[in-house]
């Protein structure tokens, strides 16, 4: 867990991943959470619509919506990150995916939201997650107000490498809390299964 | 499966999903199928940068490389449908995401791909897979060439009855065959699994 006396401490397993390979933390479509600050202000949403855009540079895309706190910080800081959690964070997940920021001031006390930042100028990142993409908006003004749509380029990218390493996922084996969340609706997630590698 | 003598014939369990819970098929993030078709022309792709991009009217959006046969298509028809596999289906998905039908004429035969189609002037959709929906192009140029990204608009959905029932994903208790799939790479998909129901 992050050490709130010091905001750089890095969590275990915290590995970075080489940018050509960082889609693969995406790939497989899960849920997100994207982390955003401008100036004192961090914030943290969730986010199921997010997905690869393309390989190198490695693009994003992802829909914030215009009535949330995180899309005032995205656009005055033109960055934010996206993050990756477990099983574990289900219920941090739905909790910042269904409360704003704008209403709840104590929103991340509220769900046991712990950010941290890798680097001294970074974005902040969301502790327990198991990968991280730090990126930088690509201004697509049209894009941003007709469908609340923001693409941005990749420019840091980590995963946990427990469950992550040379360049795939590899969950089986380890915790079933350590897995990735894909959210339906109405509460309801379903977990990241069994990996199945056919030869082409 | 397929009646080859009859392309109407709908596969068992074929149901209408109500547009406005359209998004729920896509909101976990599978990889999909792209079918398309322009004149007697049909190609089917598999594409895992695919989402939601909005609730009502339903909107989607999918990335679709210049390269491929399926774009010349959506372009002329200025149609697509998604269509969610199964695990059943990874062999095939695999296939159709491999190989181009610019090189491989048969390539629908030789995955053994079959399509129906709901209604007569319909984009036919793909056998077997659990979730469709058909989506006609909103035009955005600036996306399609600058980052191969098509938005669509859909005009009408339907789920296996099995494992989507009620506007939600049911896949606990039903044979694993019939979970949905989520790309990783080289050949690596993870396999849809538990439901996790957090209450709010």
């Amino acid at each position: 867990m992050a050490n709130p006396e010091n905001p750089e401490f890095l969590p275990e397993f915290f590995s970075p991943v080489a940018l050509d390979k960082a889609f693969r933390l995406l790939n497989h479509g899960p849920t997100v959470l994207v982390s955003s600050q401008h100036g004192d202000s961090v914030n943290v949403m969730a986010a199921a619509w997010s997905c690869p855009l393309d390989f190198s540079p490695p693009k994003v895309m992802v829909v914030i919506d215009k009535a949330s706190y995180t899309r005032t910080l995205v656009e005055a800081s033109g960055r934010f990150a996206l993050n990756v959690p477990t099983r574990a964070m289900a219920a941090l997940t739905l909790g910042v995916g269904s409360d704003s920021a704008s209403d709840v001031k104590d929103k991340l006390r509220k769900h046991h939201v712990e950010t941290f930042t890798p680097t001294p100028d970074a974005v902040p990142l969301v502790h327990g997650c198991v990968g991280w993409l730090a990126c930088t908006v690509i201004p697509e003004p049209h894009n941003q107000s007709q469908y609340d749509l923001f693409i941005g380029e990749v420019t840091a990218a980590y995963a946990d490498s427990r469950v992550f390493n040379a360049g795939r996922w590899c969950f089986d084996g380890r915790s079933d809390d350590l897995r990735t969340l894909h959210y339906v609706s109405g509460g309801q997630f379903l977990v990241t299964g069994e990996s199945l590698l056919i030869s082409g």
